[in-house]
């Protein structure tokens, strides 16, 4: 299943998106995998520095300066200081599929010691149709060697499209900030070799570190919110994404997959800086949740856009009283779909927008 | 983790109940892991027939005559030429916990080769919480190694009690008889080294062939329907359970595993005769799935018992239309309560109970 196909999928199909702010050197033990796609980096941080990306990468880069030039005034909604920038490359994009990795993640190795070819598992993920509608117990149906389960319907056995695949991580687990003080030494060893999809109706935690999705089903909704340098708060951009992708998916009966494939996460990050990142959100998110649970999107509703604004109003009346940082995120919102609107005219997602540094 | 404990957990808290038509030998593969513990051998068919079990378990074996000796008219509800009649030893069990498994399952083993204690992975599995109101991507957080991801809401991480344990099988997987029909050679040969809460709002297909419950908890919900000699459907017994069990479950703040431990099992049923049990199961299928999703319980639904009466109510309602069946299995959901009721006194669970053939 996962060997290398002489023409690798989607090729001319998807593009890869990679926040960072410092050289790509990671990109050398991925060249096997990625060298055949499009690279979307988007540069953090101070833009006159110079990322370096080895050679062979067929890549364009945006910096703080080609957001604040493409974007204009709108440009305010993308975050600076916070690798939640990634965003803006989803919405430059050309492609159908985006597949966002972080520049501290390596090629895992499956039990038997293979490389593991993250982006292809993706895309077989995408490329498979999801069944939210009632849970399969052995796991994903449409793999080799599985199938529908006894008791099963046969009525939601076609599955319906898949709009995200949210890919996990060996080595340093996903943990907030407190779990980290707490257990600073574990490490995710466990391989479940499983792809699932997420029931409709319930809501999970999107981490942004390996993560697929069908960008012109669900892209307008991969919006990672306000963080970093200004805001109050930070590691909150792929989960809000992720909770507002959901609520939409279930609403538009598209299919959110977790499970398969693993990177290897390198690093941990400092968990006094994530503490102070996170500690409004932790707080907040008691709010959120019971928000996300209870967001009823109505029947006219029926393009994300139009779902994503409706959930910026009630962003707006309901959580702006948590805090004002609401109403700035709920106007955040409507921002960022405008610009992706504007950059993406409808019917016409391929058509030319405006160029980033390209090489 | 999983090695035996010189006390085995739960020994004299827990029944294993094997619903039967032939000798036990299978038993001797288990000895290692079953022998501390009661089983209750509930015979089916011919109650002439003597059933023999291995020398050193402690059992108590109930034939038909035991049944409708002990019930009278009540062992109405109890099922004849099906293995559905297993839930009579759920009945007149007076245990905290039961375990359930077929007569053709034997020891899997995991990946490592080591033999698999499936009864000591489910009584894990029944003693730590479950999440059913958000999704852990990582699987269970209680298990070694794993935890909370960020993003998780800390209001949730305590859980809540596990009802039902619902455990898998290699090599012989569990399909429905257009399945088997259709792959008559597929085998499970995937370990998926995972055990996960299946979340509230989502039913799921939940087989009876290595089964755990917390039967102080939900064992009146257990009923595995009117099946086999005389019933118009046959192999829809667990499902029944299941999504009853499930939607009782979810109303009452209980929780749902699956996922480990896996028993080998090592016969697949024939699907010609399957088919001719399971074709009406089939087509009535795709009504009670919409059903069961819509039932609502009300408030004063306080009791798995007053949950299962009120369903029973509803299955006759809108059920009962479908077919006729489901008039008599909504009956019969009744006379199984009273039953229960009768048998395990209110607040006196383990009280004396009429004996069957008890060694």
């Amino acid at each position: 299943m996962a060997t290398v196909s002489p023409t690798p999928l989607l090729k001319d199909e998807l593009d890869i998106v990679i926040p960072t702010i410092r050289n790509l050197d990671f990109l050398e033990m991925w060249r096997p995998f990625f060298q055949p796609y499009h690279l979307i980096i988007v540069q953090d941080g101070d833009p006159t520095k110079t990322i370096k990306v080895p050679e062979g990468f067929d890549y364009e880069l945006y910096n703080r300066n080609d957001i604040n030039r493409i974007l204009g005034p709108k440009a305010s909604c993308i975050s600076f200081k916070d690798s939640a920038c990634r965003c803006f490359g989803y919405m430059v994009s050309k492609k159908k599929y985006i597949y966002t990795i972080d520049d501290d993640c390596f090629v895992a190795k499956d039990p038997s010691g293979k490389d593991i070819n993250a982006l292809e598992q993706h895309i077989q993920n995408l490329l498979s149709p999801s069944t939210p509608f009632f849970f399969n117990t052995l796991y994903d149906p449409y793999r080799s060697g599985a199938d529908f389960v006894r008791g099963y319907p046969f009525s939601l056995r076609e599955g319906v499209p898949t709009a995200v695949s949210h890919g996990l991580w060996l080595n340093i687990p996903d943990y907030d900030a407190p779990t980290q003080l707490v257990k600073p030494l574990e490490r995710n060893t466990r391989y479940v070799d499983a792809i699932m999809t997420i029931p409709k109706g319930t809501l999970f935690p999107m981490c942004g570190m390996n993560l697929a999705f069908h960008r012109e089903l669900i892209g307008p909704a991969m919006y990672f919110g306000l963080m970093g340098d200004g805001q109050p708060i930070g590691r909150y951009d792929d989960m809000w994404a992720g909770w507002c992708t959901k609520v939409i998916c279930d609403h538009l009966g598209w299919g959110v997959k977790t499970g398969l494939p693993y990177i290897w996460h390198s690093k941990a990050s400092n968990p006094f800086v994530n503490l102070k990142k996170e500690y409004k959100g932790i707080y907040w998110q008691e709010e959120l949740i019971p928000f996300f649970q209870s967001v009823a999107l109505p029947k006219d509703c029926t393009t994300v856009q139009k779902c994503y604004i409706e959930i910026s109003k009630q962003v707006k009346a309901k959580l702006g009283k948590v805090d004002d940082y609401f109403n700035k995120l709920a106007d955040a919102m409507v921002t960022w779909i405008e610009a992706w609107d504007e950059l993406n005219p409808s019917g016409d997602i391929s058509a030319k927008i405006p160029n980033g540094a390209s090489k």
